[in-house]
């Protein structure tokens, strides 16, 4: 019987489900790759083989994705939550603030990281709202001498999203895209920089990838930022200044090997589509189940969801596993459920999410 | 036919060679870890089994390399090289420097790091013997208000080492064991601190360890240090603060099992002597390979060597490849050979290139 006939659903917000023919192939090749003799994760980073997958790699990248050339695609290694204080460290000259669209967790302490190491205030702050809803563009307030404009798109911990691209007059726009990196189409254009964590839908944890114009690259004269934090660094060393983290960076290539077959970023979106909105039409039709925030700026990707008799959510959450429908828990700063729907997770997922839902109401009711 | 049967001798300096049966268990488990129906790579971070994981890799660090309580051992995402700048930001004060022993390429850049972020200076400097041999430590100057040494036991560049522990007349020291830790036993208390790239001894690419004196850690009082870089910020939230690089902490739990079960550090440094002992005896009773380190501060673990017919290089690897005998080359910046024998390298694998090495050298005598 194949290993993958048991394969949980996993709804964690990350790390998260891979897709099964990507661990399958990395299964499949893990003791030797290439027909070199050994893992991808053995060869050294500097050999040809290796050099030709980062080639691939970052090509394939601009593919999917539409990158213009004047931006750079950086592979960092570590956490994403390192830009919260690499961005301001870069781009942040002493005269020179920053604008943050606080609209839930991350953003928030995003702002703090800033306006602790520099000079940052908030354009919008989406806190008096307890993360519900964004105030309307017509309250937003640049300030002279903004050096960029930064948000979260999609916010895992509250399932709030920013239905809208900020218009920041001009100014760059950086864009924390952790959660949702490759699950739509883009347009590049619109950002001054994209960054994401790629424990969701890149690859394992422990990388992050960066996509930086040109003239912000040039804009970085800070003399004192650690080599490591320095986007020069990665620009001038195409990313292998020091050791990348090899694997992860394997696993981003058949990721994307793995988006192009099922026909790319268009399909992702449809896929999410479909699977959201099918997820919060159970919710909305229901007595049993509610959410909180406002239609508009509901969470595709980490659907947040509550119990009217919330006494009984650790009793859905053990028949839940019991299943197989794993980590449906919400983060612990909010509380409730969460079903985190990345690229990996198929429809069959949410459909046996959805069955158990009718159930556990039925019999709850 | 077993995939292990064709498996490659990787001479290389990192990322290295893993166990076999550490990566035959990995790949068995690849797709199902802990019967949870997805791989340790899909499992979320906060979850119980990979908590519990973390908590069993610490004990085991501890337990292997006999850690006291009075120090933190700390997982970090991303190079080692990021303590370049992580150490002086966190331990030098505005009144401080930090001496460094410069007995090699990590080491000088190490220290260049430092230099342009704090104050530092040599305690000693390598370069003039062209990192032949480390000056004598009666040459050696501590200069006042030192708040830490620097130093790199193993140079995996120049295939140098120091032979003794520095005594820094009660100065912390703080060393990159990147290439050394768990090839032999320590007595941690000579150090104030230790770090280590993974993806030599301890797991692959991507990990960072390091282990602290408590008392390092409570002079840290920048308050304008990266989150992310912070030390405090990983002894607090017992290095899960952000997402760790969670594959590569399993593969360091398993690396550690496999050690234990080997018969620990003892037998790791016994083996590590028997096999850098044959190599080096290979190269001095010859007429046709040599060393030009001086013989008490030969690596044992990045054996470098030349050919006195030296145009001859290239046929050599061309050859040692089609052995499976990979990636002999020296580094970029020194040229040359070079051996190097992590723990997973086993001693058929030295045998093999001996045999290559008797073969060469008659062929083209």
């Amino acid at each position: 019987m194949s290993q993958l006939m048991n394969r949980a659903y996993n709804f964690g917000a990350g790390p998260a489900m891979l897709p099964a023919s990507v661990m399958e192939q990395a299964q499949a090749e893990f003791l030797n790759w290439n027909h070199l003799g050994m893992s991808v994760m053995e060869v050294g980073h500097r050999t040809a083989p290796f050099m030709d997958l980062m080639a691939e790699l970052t090509t394939l990248f601009r593919e999917v994705l539409v990158i213009p050339d004047h931006y750079q695609v950086l592979f960092l290694g570590g956490s994403a939550r390192t830009q919260f204080a690499q961005i301001p460290l870069n781009f942040l000259s002493e005269h020179e603030k920053a604008g943050y669209l606080t609209t839930g967790m991350w953003s928030s302490m995003a702002y703090e990281e800033a306006s602790r190491l520099k000079k940052a205030y908030c354009v919008t702050d989406a806190q008096p709202t307890q993360y519900k809803s964004i105030p309307d563009p017509k309250t937003w307030i640049i300030e002279p001498d903004t050096a960029y404009l930064y948000y979260t798109p999609n916010e895992t911990v509250n399932g709030i999203r920013c239905p809208i691209i900020p218009d920041m007059k001009g100014v760059p726009l950086i864009a924390d895209m952790t959660s949702c990196l490759l699950t739509e189409p883009l347009n590049i254009e619109n950002y001054g920089m994209i960054f994401a964590g790629a424990q969701k839908n890149i690859a394992n944890a422990g990388m992050t990838v960066a996509i930086v114009r040109d003239d912000l690259i040039a804009r970085i004269h800070d003399d004192k930022i650690p080599t490591m934090l320095d986007y020069r660094t990665y620009v001038t060393h195409q990313s292998m200044y020091a050791t990348p983290p090899t694997f992860n960076c394997y696993l981003a290539y058949l990721m994307l090997k793995w988006i192009v077959s099922e026909g790319g970023l268009s399909v992702m979106s449809s896929r999410l589509n479909e699977k959201s909105e099918a997820l919060y039409q159970v919710i909305d039709d229901s007595d049993f189940y509610y959410s909180d925030i406002e239609k508009p700026f509901r969470s595709k990707i980490n659907v947040c969801f509550k119990l009217k008799k919330n006494a009984l959510e650790s009793e859905f959450l053990i028949g839940a596993e019991a299943r197989g429908l794993m980590a449906l828990k919400g983060h612990r700063a909010v509380g409730g459920l969460r079903a985190s729907l990345y690229n990996a997770m198929p429809l069959e997922g949410v459909r046996a999410l959805i069955e158990y839902m009718h159930y556990f109401a039925k019999v709850n009711a």
